[in-house]
């Protein structure tokens, strides 16, 4: 008997890797791999064989939306600290299922005009509409991470932002959308590891930022946000997940894992047809 | 000695399928495979291989663009009859790429809003950036191609259009996209197949829609409108190219193949860091 994909699974990842009640942050282990018993060639094998499994749900997604409007979609949510591989989940996860079914955006410093906004209306323009997969590479935790750390907004403004947050989140459930919502968790030590891997390989310099020390100084600071961003905005309809994310590998499995749960949990059907009639259509196809 | 990718093809696609002076449509015979001496088995190998070699050429492109402001962008426009086979080129050769460096859109049927401006006026606001490959499916050659054969405008309107188009792609090239056009070009029995196979599958009668027979039905007027955009609009700055596509394999080969040529052409290098010190950011680093 082989072993099988979920056999190497000993827990969901959806259960377990889900922030719940008095969750610590600091209490994760950035170099496990919680609920997989396997390695990472196993990972890697595993993951293409999800891969086919995610792209066969989204497939049906999208035929269900194409006759019932009020099909789901499903938002993934991605925020790390950097080098943390948000860019290998889009490349190897998402990258693997069919663009045409996929809404990705990734959010950069806000421009003037965004910032002449409530920060939630560069936000609202890129949901996924019915039968899609959205994917926001960063989002409007920035506005309570760096912007907390940073200081960019006085905290009653971010006092602000955590309810808005939640109330936005709770109307994009309550409208049909899966939100699941990521933190991949490295080590301070692997992030410098990878960070010195850009500034040794030429192939690799422009992906570094120098600014990306500055914000690596403050690391104690944004596990303090992190932390509070957990603690504020876990909820039942947008749940978070800390996913311990030195190996790569195993990173990817379990988003990819937490996505396919999300469209099970849909068990989205290919449609029955109500707007034509299938041996008429075949009739006067045959016709031509 | 190996058969390389390269050796199967004996002629250049891009030269080969090139739409040029006195170019007929009529003389295409979709279910040939031009230029390329491989069978299927030897087509699915290959094109793994160039998925390859167009991911590596798309994150230099993209490497180059954080840098350099004026990277080119490529532009790649697919036109066809429905069920030619552009989602199968948008889900087998771009989707093996990186979405990260991808700007997919699928122009639907124009909604009020739209009709309310000039044709371009919603093509122009998904035109790629610098670094990005852009995907349109459809394009603003349905307002010449539907747009003439269901006489949704006026002939005057019409050839207005064709003046517009060149202007707009030569607007687009001068200012550093690469256009690729593609018709993906299938026989009218073959559709017909196609079509009834979705009729016959109850997970494909979502893809089927009644208008498509409808459409078929005025196949002799759409080649005719086919041959007219390729006549009026298929210039030195933003080439046509027909790819018979009877073979699904060989169109996404054909396709791939346009595609890692518009980015040989471009010749996109790992920038050279100016921004700031490698060896002052070792150190900074290191001392964290």
């Amino acid at each position: 008997m082989t072993v099988t994909r979920e056999d190497r699974w000993t827990a969901d990842p959806g259960e377990l890797l889900r922030v719940g009640q008095g969750f610590r942050l600091a209490d994760v282990d950035p170099d496990t791999t919680p609920g997989y018993e396997g390695r990472k060639k196993h990972g890697r094998s595993d993951l293409r064989a999800g891969a086919e499994e995610l792209a066969a749900l989204q497939e049906r997604l999208y035929a269900q939306s194409t006759v019932d409007p009020s099909t789901p979609a499903v938002l993934l949510v991605l925020q790390a600290m950097d080098s943390a591989g948000k860019g290998g989940i889009v490349r190897h996860v998402i990258g693997a299922t069919d663009p045409q079914g996929i809404r990705l955006k990734a959010f950069k410093k806000p421009i003037a005009e965004e910032l002449a906004h409530d920060f939630l209306w560069r936000v609202e323009k890129e949901v996924p509409e019915a039968g899609f997969i959205g994917v926001f590479d960063r989002s409007h935790y920035e506005d309570v991470l760096i912007g907390a750390v940073r200081e960019l907004a006085p905290p009653g403004e971010i006092e602000r932002r955590f309810g808005a947050i939640n109330d936005f989140e709770k109307r994009l459930s309550e409208s049909g959308t899966r939100v699941v919502k990521v933190m991949l968790h490295i080590s301070s030590e692997e992030q410098k590891a990878r960070l010195m891997e850009r500034l040794e390989r030429p192939d690799k310099h422009w992906k570094y930022n120098p600014g990306d020390v500055d914000e690596r100084l403050l690391w104690p600071r944004y596990m303090e946000a992190f932390q509070t961003v957990l603690d504020r905005t876990s909820s039942d309809h947008a749940p978070w997940h800390v996913v311990p994310a030195n190996a790569k590998w195993y990173a990817r499995l379990a988003v990819q894992a937490l996505l396919v749960t999300a469209l099970e949990d849909i068990d989205p059907r290919w449609p029955a047809v109500t707007t034509y009639d299938v041996a008429a259509e075949k009739r006067r196809l045959a016709a031509t």
